[in-house]
């Protein structure tokens, strides 16, 4: 990285989704310095979310186009914009979707991630400080998605949506913490806390759900009920930690009663990671009275509503949500980093599969094949 | 207490109801010695509660007459049946509707106190060693009411259900502690444990809540909202440390947005005392996203449906239930009774009518008539 780029205009590659739901198309891109609070990151690996598929795909939502998409990466400061004194160039970090400001009562709760002023926001295209984007083409602006546009070979992200990281990690492998891997493993490990011995079940059992598996397994659980509809998922969830299968298909009866035969009254644990509203209500209704807590995190449809007899409440269950494994990501995230350098998390059984920025759209034809689980995105290739 | 009434039957004064909805007659009845697992209680003071009157008016349930109601009270052990080792004739006890067996899956979790042995059963109008009751007139055998039946001079409880406390507890104070004050009072120190400092709303003002509220203030809230339909409640509300009042009659908006804009969008913790099914709902979309506690347990109707839109959960709103306030009978009631006696909590506010025993049926003519809080039946009078 020349130093002479601080300050200029960036001329690079980045992947331009020109219209909902068409191939991408790698542009040349200008991306300008970075603003007050900002910084201006090089991106060196990137990989695919769902997240990034639905927006691109945009059936629910208010389309946002021409945009750069991208949200799970890691990469290199390249420059820093004034008033930032946590970054310098040069630091390995991870962009993230959500962000930290360490102000507002949210940051300053330690029960909350939901930072007032960088919480996730699918609709703004644009950067915080002028609310203008930092990309165009030919003085065509291009919108940002979710604050980090990781899909280029240069972003500028609010300062307070990038935690800094240790410069020994690889980046083609903790760049799947930015997201996915995070949301999962702190789904179980902050939020479900399932106790040494117990049982936990998990809804959904794609790379999301297995990180939630992953934190069950690192947690001692002693059985880890895996639900999907898709049963070939079993056998390669067995090495995520996943002990047991069931398949709401393959029973007559509701699978949260299937469940709670299975294990005389229910589980102590469940995590949800679907988004179907059937999926969330067994979620909650398979864990045991008394002590069972249930987690839910799947993104559902706007009109679902969550229902349930207010029995199952009043006989002592619990029901959380978690938005990015309540992960704080400033403050969090260089700590599971931590956590995978010291072998505890394990991280290359996500990573199915990898390809050359030049191919990004092979990445979303397996996603959209269900097949495999993360694909990075090489930036140099 | 003579010592010669052991092993034998007593003969004393019971007030029985013969039907549902009609005033209970003071019978003289035979009470038979306690079995194995079993004591038999003098009751010195007994207060009524809805749940004994809901019971009574028989409108929802199967009605189970003729029955001994009655489960909030004081007394002394007279006699103790085979295989009792915790306690002995002359010990201080408080007879509770749900029991704990100390062996259950539920009894040896720090989280439950829903024993599995013991836990209360509405239904069941006999003694568990031998499926008989204990009380009979003239050979016709009496139901006893959720184990307890303390509206007769004796009764006959399973050991499981009979907290042992201090004798220098003053039981007419102390008997309320038995099922409503205790239920609200540990949902909210036990089950929404809000912080010094923080916000607290209470869904309805009656004792329960009003014990809700008492929790409130010694855990050091410094905003305490009572939300009731009866605005006459706030005045008396002000002595449990409410600290301000909202009637959902005088909003056009829902009491979860009124409450969300009183307190910069949301409190920190809610309490439901009402069975309300929309109380409920309302009470957990107050809470603050992030961190925000909802502990509901009023009792709803059969066919009630919680109902709530997902993203509530997914904003990290938390909802729990409880059940006597996540107290286990026998290992936490006495420690209750001491933070009386260190005059931590205060009991005499709670108290606002006596009668003595030949007068019972005015006790639920208060209570019918929502005329003051807690009604204490003297029985030697």
């Amino acid at each position: 990285m020349a130093s002479n780029t601080i300050g200029q205009v960036i001329r690079c590659k980045a992947a331009v989704a020109w219209e909902a739901g068409k191939p991408l198309v790698i542009e040349e891109v200008e991306v300008a310095p970075p603003q007050a609070m900002e910084v201006r990151l090089k991106i060196l690996f990137t990989s695919l979310c769902h997240t990034d598929v639905y927006f691109w795909e945009a059936k629910g939502q208010t389309p946002l186009f021409p945009r750069i998409f991208g949200h799970e990466a890691g990469g290199i400061v390249e420059s820093v914009g004034e008033g930032v004194t946590d970054l310098k160039p040069g630091d390995h970090v991870l962009p993230v979707f959500t962000g930290e400001c360490k102000e507002c009562r949210h940051c300053k709760s330690e029960e909350s991630n939901m930072c007032d002023l960088l919480r996730i926001n699918t609709d703004r295209g644009v950067m915080l400080n002028d609310g203008k984007s930092r990309f165009s083409i030919n003085g065509q602006p291009i919108y940002h998605f979710v604050g980090t546009s990781t899909f280029s070979e240069y972003t500028v992200v609010h300062v307070g949506c990038v935690a800094k990281i240790n410069p020994a990690a690889p980046l083609d492998k903790v760049c799947v913490l930015s997201c996915g891997i995070s949301t999962g493993l702190g789904a179980t490990l902050n939020v479900a806390k399932p106790g040494k011995g117990s049982t936990v079940a998990i809804f959904g059992l794609g790379a999301v759900g297995l990180a939630a598996a992953e934190g069950a397994r690192i947690a001692g659980a002693s059985r880890i009920i895996g639900v999907d509809l898709n049963s070939k998922r079993f056998n390669e969830a067995k090495k995520f930690g996943v002990t047991e299968f069931v398949n709401p298909k393959d029973h007559d009866k509701p699978v949260q009663e299937v469940i709670a035969e299975m294990t005389g009254g229910g589980v102590d644990r469940s995590v949800e990671c679907t988004g179907s509203i059937n999926a969330m209500i067994a979620a909650y209704e398979c864990v045991h009275d008394g002590w069972g807590v249930a987690v839910l995190f799947g993104v559902p449809n706007k009109d679902d509503a969550f229902k349930t007899h207010p029995v199952n409440v009043l006989n002592e269950r619990t029901l959380k949500g978690t938005f990015f494994g309540n992960y704080k990501p400033r403050s969090d995230l260089p700590l599971v980093v931590e956590e995978y350098m010291n072998k505890e998390l394990e991280l290359e059984k996500f990573i199915t599969h990898e390809v050359p920025f030049s191919e990004i759209n092979k990445a979303f034809e397996h996603m959209l094949r269900g097949d495999g689980l993360r694909c990075v995105i090489r930036m140099d290739a």
